[in-house]
């Protein structure tokens, strides 16, 4: 399998988790919270899916085109150790939906993120509402939902927030 | 459509595209051109593909993930308008396939650098040799070729080599 062909099933993977969690969170009343916004792709998909919802969206950094930037009340910028523990202020409510894409090309790395970020993703998130993480979280109360058709075991992690 | 749809969109119609284009150099002979390395999918398709061809890549600069970097002696780093003028040299013979990747978000500086490329990559290619670009080529001398299945008019474009 060549990098592109890597490329075009975790895009599809992605798509397939943030529509198959739309559908899931259809009766959860909150906001969407999109972990690490980078180019906006998936914030794109995420207000297109779901336009009656407010989205905020956290980031160290604006890398987003331009038509992909929430406006200032709903975009937090800084470390996620700065704006994560003060999150649940700044979004009012518990999130029905957090879509978590923080992985990087470093393995140690991530899980030492997805360590630190387990119970705070769960913290943020009302119950019944549904968490996508890219990587696997680690010792929370909340439980694995079965991934869409089509999307590798691994490549995304789907859990309901009890 | 979404950002995000839009992507997968684009990065399957490319490997349709490149999937289509090494079927039909078959019986040509020559190496291959990618033009624009960028993250280096595509050339990692392409040698995935094509793994008897020679390849070599032209860019300004290397933001290939370090797995994707052909050898130094199949690298051509720098302007276009700097390299591409002895790329015949460089290369050893006609190319069988030449690969262009080379639009950017702005569509008045796309079509100006498509102006110039279009008879400088005929000039590469061999006779019967397929050119893959992603922009519009003008006043050359090669044959449009149909597109492959799936992929929508204008997002690429294929033409054999007179």
């Amino acid at each position: 399998m060549s990098r592109l062909d890597s490329a075009i099933r975790r895009l599809e993977a992605q798509r397939a988790c943030l529509d198959h969690a739309a559908r899931l969170i259809e009766t959860v009343p909150g906001p969407v919270v999109e972990l690490g916004l980078g180019n906006g792709r998936s914030y794109d998909h995420l207000r297109t899916l779901l336009p009656a919802r407010e989205i905020f969206a956290f980031d160290r950094q604006i890398d987003a085109h331009p038509d992909c930037v929430p406006d200032a009340r709903h975009l937090v910028l800084g470390d996620f150790k700065d704006t994560l523990p003060t999150a649940l202020r700044r979004i009012g409510a518990g999130a029905a939906l957090v879509h978590a894409d923080t992985g990087t090309g470093e393995s140690q790395r991530n899980a030492k993120l997805a360590a630190w970020l387990s119970p705070r993703l769960v913290a943020i998130t009302t119950a019944g509402g549904v968490i996508i993480s890219d990587q696997e979280l680690v010792g929370i109360k909340a439980a694995p939902l079965p991934l869409p058709k089509g999307v590798a075991a691994g490549r995304y992690f789907l859990y309901r927030a009890g």
